[in-house]
């Protein structure tokens, strides 16, 4: 059976066909990195009254006009401005109130003199060393946002200022969209859970924690199936499992043909079930294979460790965003930073390659070494800090050459 | 009273001066994004057996050489490899065993043909059309992890890789720094909670919200103290729980003199306390306060909420980063972008200023427009993507600039 490997580009545009998660409404205290269900605008102003954004005197700007250190204004105080409080004063021609950062401007001044410019000459007088014009100092009712305005853009994973903004707005409930779950399995004869000892011939589970790691870096809900061997019956049962209860199952093995099989035998099983993707032109991650259900997604994806993650950097990544909500266009995708590639990398036409990097800075210039090893192995990864991809129409690059660096999801 | 402000790099080192928090031993499930407290070395070889890394035979390699299509090498398939299991088998001069990616590689045998390369002749008869060379396709014992090795550095946050080698080499416990508590509290008369109305004159607590997300963000728990009146012996009673409970107490508010005068006046009531930094060289952020009682600090942050945020980028997080022993000496710093600037940016000599940015692609280049806005707003930094330092030694930067963009905290 002859199978047409899909490229990245492919695979991506399937995962933007499918639909974003159905939205929730949380507490705002939870709801760091969570992604905004639709656009917030705001149904007030914010402060909502003019603020000083300086310690000194309210006052009418035309008062000071011309105003000197040599030739100073000389405004009379007629009270002072409490904080959180309406000021219970005016401000008429040639008057001044004392006024906090943060206080209400009261009725009549239009401007606020910092301090540094007012100088009491006695408890009811103040000299104005320094003209201000209309609105210095002072933040209006709709600067920091306009009634009706838009405040945050739906699809936006929340950051620390945005659930900033809606605090102030006092929205105390946000809409969301709901946390992707995923169902994670290990399948293989040799693989034992890690808090056995392997014997020879066997290792232990290491994708399990990997990819359930990966999920809750991307606000995902991972939930671990645990081992399946290399059998139909235990398999299927598993996968069904997955599939009633998460919105995907990534099954993780079947790096050799015959665990590959056993995987798509096991999809083709479930009636209505689409394979999307068998083979995808990647190195590593060419065995990965997408299948789809209504909503439900399942994911084969390589034994290797290392291949996994891969996997995970460039395909689970969008596909966690896409079912997530999560829309960023202005930015470069992933994190990434330019570095200078300390040696030569050879590759394959016809794939895309992406080899893991370590970043040094030397000489005030960031380089990126590649750490070459099979695959198979998890240490590399260990050592990296990002991927350089030479995509399938690039045969290598050289020692030198300025690369885009994807940096590996951070841990927090 | 005169106070001298101190730079960033001199906060910095006051900041590396603290201790990081003691260790603790968790779940290897909950250690993502937890700090290894020391390097973690290896007491076992990792895969710890042959193994191969692709589908194929079991060989001797000496037995392949000189073979091509047109002239194969003849070999006797004397057995299979099962997945997991020990082989029962030896490999001896002109035999194979057939062998899945993963499996034990048989003894006798020291390289794997492809099956691309292996045709059958019969049930005992294999046809071995490449030569391969000893090692090749087989993955050695200590390949992965050779025991006694360093596998992970202290000081690294853990990402789904690091939990990967640990898992590989069966820790289910790990040492890791503890996670810092940060008491957290906003002072001022005219702020209320979130979910009050605010009066004229009132503004909503939006700090206490955007720290915590800092705060969490960085893997620190937040414990939120509430509001503190302008009062010194309520302040000071609640700086004092802070104190008592807490890695940390943060104090937003006082960016009038008066509350500011207050801030201190509360922090030197603290037999032992010392005032380290009264006032930094930055915009905004300018009125931060820092003391330390033992091994605890407070700080006093600026009352307009994008100022405490700049702050937080600028200074919390090495703060947090320090306590929580997280040292990463290779990568640049906070995760930055290079951009281009879009318009001019004028700066005052003598502070660092931290102008927001919001990142746009234009026909392939990556560019940075300037945020204008006064400080006290918090929607500029809901619309920005990272922060520019203009230094101090810098009048400004124009148009055109290849700038430093570092990216502002990330949701997840």
């Amino acid at each position: 059976m002859f199978f047409q490997l899909k490229t990245v580009e492919e695979i991506l545009s399937i995962v933007e066909g499918l639909d974003p998660l159905p939205e929730e409404t949380i507490a705002l205290e939870e709801a760091l990195g969570r992604v905004a269900a639709y656009d917030v605008t705001s149904d007030e102003d914010l402060p909502g009254f003019s603020r000083a954004s300086m310690d000194g005197m309210a006052v009418r700007a035309r008062d000071t006009f011309g105003s000197t250190e040599s030739l100073p204004a000389l405004l009379e105080i007629v009270g002072d401005v409490i904080m959180g409080e309406v000021p219970n004063v005016t401000v008429g021609p040639g008057q001044a109130v004392r006024i906090p950062t943060g206080g209400m401007v009261p009725p009549g001044a239009d401007a606020v003199v910092m301090i540094e410019y007012c100088h009491l000459l006695d408890d009811r007088t103040v000299e104005v060393a320094r003209a201000v014009s209309p609105l210095e100092n002072v933040i209006q009712p709709d600067d920091d946002v306009r009634k009706g305005a838009a405040v945050l853009p739906g699809g936006r994973r929340l950051r620390p200022q945005d659930l900033g903004v809606l605090a102030g707005l006092g929205c105390t409930r946000v809409p969301v969209v709901r946390r992707p779950n995923i169902a994670i399995l290990s399948t293989g004869d040799e693989i034992v859970p890690v808090n056995q000892s392997p014997r020879l011939g066997q290792v232990r589970d290491i994708n399990s924690h990997t990819l359930a790691a990966f999920c809750r870096a991307f606000g995902a809900i991972p939930r671990t199936l645990g081992l399946a061997p290399d059998q139909y019956e235990p398999l299927r049962a598993q996968v069904e499992q997955g599939l009633s209860d998460s919105d995907s199952v990534w099954i993780s093995g079947g790096s050799s043909v015959g665990t590959r099989d056993l995987t798509i035998q096991v999809m083709e099983s479930f009636p209505g079930m689409e394979i999307l993707a068998h083979g995808v032109s990647i190195s590593p991650g060419k065995p990965t294979i997408i299948a789809r259900k209504g909503t439900r997604t399942v994911w084969g994806l390589p034994g290797h460790a290392s291949s996994a993650l891969v996997v995970a950097e460039v395909l689970l990544a969008p596909f966690l965003r896409r079912l997530s909500g999560e829309t960023t266009p202005h930015l470069p995708g992933p994190v990434s930073v330019q570095a200078e590639l300390a040696r030569n990398i050879a590759s394959a036409p016809g794939r895309d390659d992406y080899v893991r990097v370590r970043l040094r800075q030397k000489n005030g210039r960031l380089l990126a070494d590649p750490l070459f090893g099979k695959s198979g192995l998890i240490s590399p990864l260990v050592d990296a800090d990002g991927l350089v991809c030479v995509d399938r129409f690039t045969e290598g690059l050289y020692q030198g050459d300025s690369v885009t660096v994807n940096l590996l999801r951070p841990g927090y």
